[in-house]
């Protein structure tokens, strides 16, 4: 049996802001699952900002993506057809997935094919669980080493990973959250909602004086996922012993690989006897099961929220990937296709 | 009774390149030393770049050096007269020491006074067992955590810190140790002295092609003593979990505090999952003891050599430290002031 669906392809390749330009959507017929695979009925996708390196070439992780390719992301699916002892119909999947409305999928992906707890609301599956909240918890938790009264400064904090960044760090017991964020608005959002005790203005603060003032004592653990000049302003400001976590830089999601610019007080990593430190997300895959536990439960809890921008049809999903460059979103962008049956 | 000694004092404060205008010989009587404290004769008087720090207002750990001031650095001397009981007559200590022919000392200074040893020849102290070897030896061991296969490469490598890591890499496993140094001659006495298996010549070489080509499979432990295009040039090719001692920034010394540039590519920590780390010698005091014995041991099994510039004569001092800056010592710079009685 064959099954009809809609398939976004790549038809342009961006060499600047991506959106709806780059990409075609055709009506494909898919074939019944072979061996081992399954034929599954997208639910969600994400959106995630690391999908705009995919079209460069450069220092990633995998090939770039060609004209005529079909797009992908993470995503939630519904099987309907097995042909893998492992997944029955019905079962509910995280994985990789292309933007169409129905996929043949095997256990080999990106993120691999794995069955959804139904514990927890679906979409935390996407949100709470998904790529940016455990690269919070494993950027804190192994790269930070978070302790018990951290004075914990996080950039880009208004953001999905940000935001998550800043709620963990008070649950791991940081004593003092601060948050970086762009225009006195979002900064006013960070303090009034609780997420952090101070902001710093990016756009309109004397960072280095900010950073003194708010962290006297020095930064314990600087969560950064930006780089940039806060990375400057931060590394004269840090406590002896304090880890840098990189956990991203401005330059390398919206235009390719360029990198931003060097941290030209990196050698007060020397006065400060600290560190800074990069990590691939998936070298914790092993650890995920017990990070998701952790975080479904703080969200039980009330203690760790996550924001969403849910959108709706599969129409939309190139102009949701736009939406994390252009400042769209608020929170996780996630895309609703179909709900499950 | 009084001593009469010659004494070195600060005469202007350096804002280039550090010289003998800098500083005036004058003659002045020592009293007798007070309880705690012990009459010394210098023998020996040792230079090393982080002098030239101290005459800057900074992010340092002292206040910047006075006009006026007796200048110091760190030294051997044999105790004529002891008014504190842990020191004997005859006893030589190491210790930071004034520029003078004889000088009264206390226990505590940046160096704490300390009995030298009398199984290894005296300048050893100097410079085997000196800041530079220390730093490799704890730069390597402690933030490099070096392995058994390492690949090693080491900037600043014809310099004293630089020769001392290679060589130390080596003993501690290393199965490749690559040296960055400034010239062909350099290049050629590193690889054909065997203290390195591959050397990069930084003002003629293509420095990202040449560790590609030197370190294939890529860098498992960079230890850093400049900053600047080589960091740059390390960085895309270190291999995943990949540490970065960084010892030292070639801006630092010269004309005080002014940074190297950042390095621009330090996004690869997060591809390389690798880290960057500086440390304070200091730190690890109470491991010195360990590290004198496995380096005094390494040296008499005639695997660890430093190459020693020894001048004569407490006038030719502020010549010795203008030479560190200019390349006019070969190995460590010491002064010999007298001999044991």
């Amino acid at each position: 049996m064959t099954q009809e669906t809609r398939q976004w392809t790549v038809a342009a390749i961006p060499d600047a802001l991506i959106g709806p330009e780059h990409f075609e959507l055709k009506t494909t017929e898919l074939p019944a699952p072979a061996e081992g695979e399954v034929l599954v009925k997208s639910l969600y996708l994400s959106f995630d900002p690391t999908q705009r390196g995919w079209f460069n070439d450069g220092p990633g992780y995998a090939d770039p993506l060609q004209i005529g390719t079909p797009m992908f992301g993470n995503g939630l699916g519904q099987v309907i057809e097995s042909n893998n002892p492992d997944f029955a119909p019905g079962d509910i999947v995280n994985g990789t997935l292309p933007w169409q409305d129905y996929a043949i999928l095997r256990r080999e992906g990106m993120t691999p094919l794995s069955k959804v707890s139904s514990d927890f609301p679906l979409t935390w599956n996407m949100t709470l669980f998904g790529l940016t909240t455990l690269t919070a918890y494993f950027g804190l938790k192994e790269i930070g080493e978070i302790k018990e009264g951290d004075v914990v400064l996080v950039s880009g904090a208004a953001g999905a990973t940000g935001s998550a960044a800043c709620q963990i760090a008070r649950i791991l017991g940081a004593s003092k959250v601060i948050g970086v964020a762009g225009g006195p608005d979002k900064c006013k959002m960070l303090v009034d909602s609780g997420i952090c005790d101070g902001a710093i203005d990016y756009k309109n603060d004397d960072l280095e004086a900010k950073v003194a003032e708010l962290a006297p004592d020095g930064v314990n653990l600087f969560y950064d996922n930006t780089g940039g000049p806060i990375l400057d302003a931060v590394l004269p400001n840090l406590a002896a012993g304090a880890r840098v976590a990189v956990c991203g830089g401005i330059a390398s999601g919206y235009s390719g690989w360029s990198m931003p610019e060097g941290p030209s007080n990196y050698l007060f990593l020397i006065l400060k006897s600290a560190r800074m430190e990069g990590f691939m997300l998936f070298t914790y895959a092993a650890q995920f099961p017990q990070a998701i536990e952790d975080i479904g439960q703080w969200a039980k809890e009330g203690k760790l929220a996550v924001q969403e921008t849910i959108s709706e049809g599969l129409e939309n999903a190139p102009a949701c990937l736009q939406g994390l460059f252009t400042g769209a979103n608020v929170g996780k962008a996630i895309l609703k296709l179909a709900d499950p049956e």
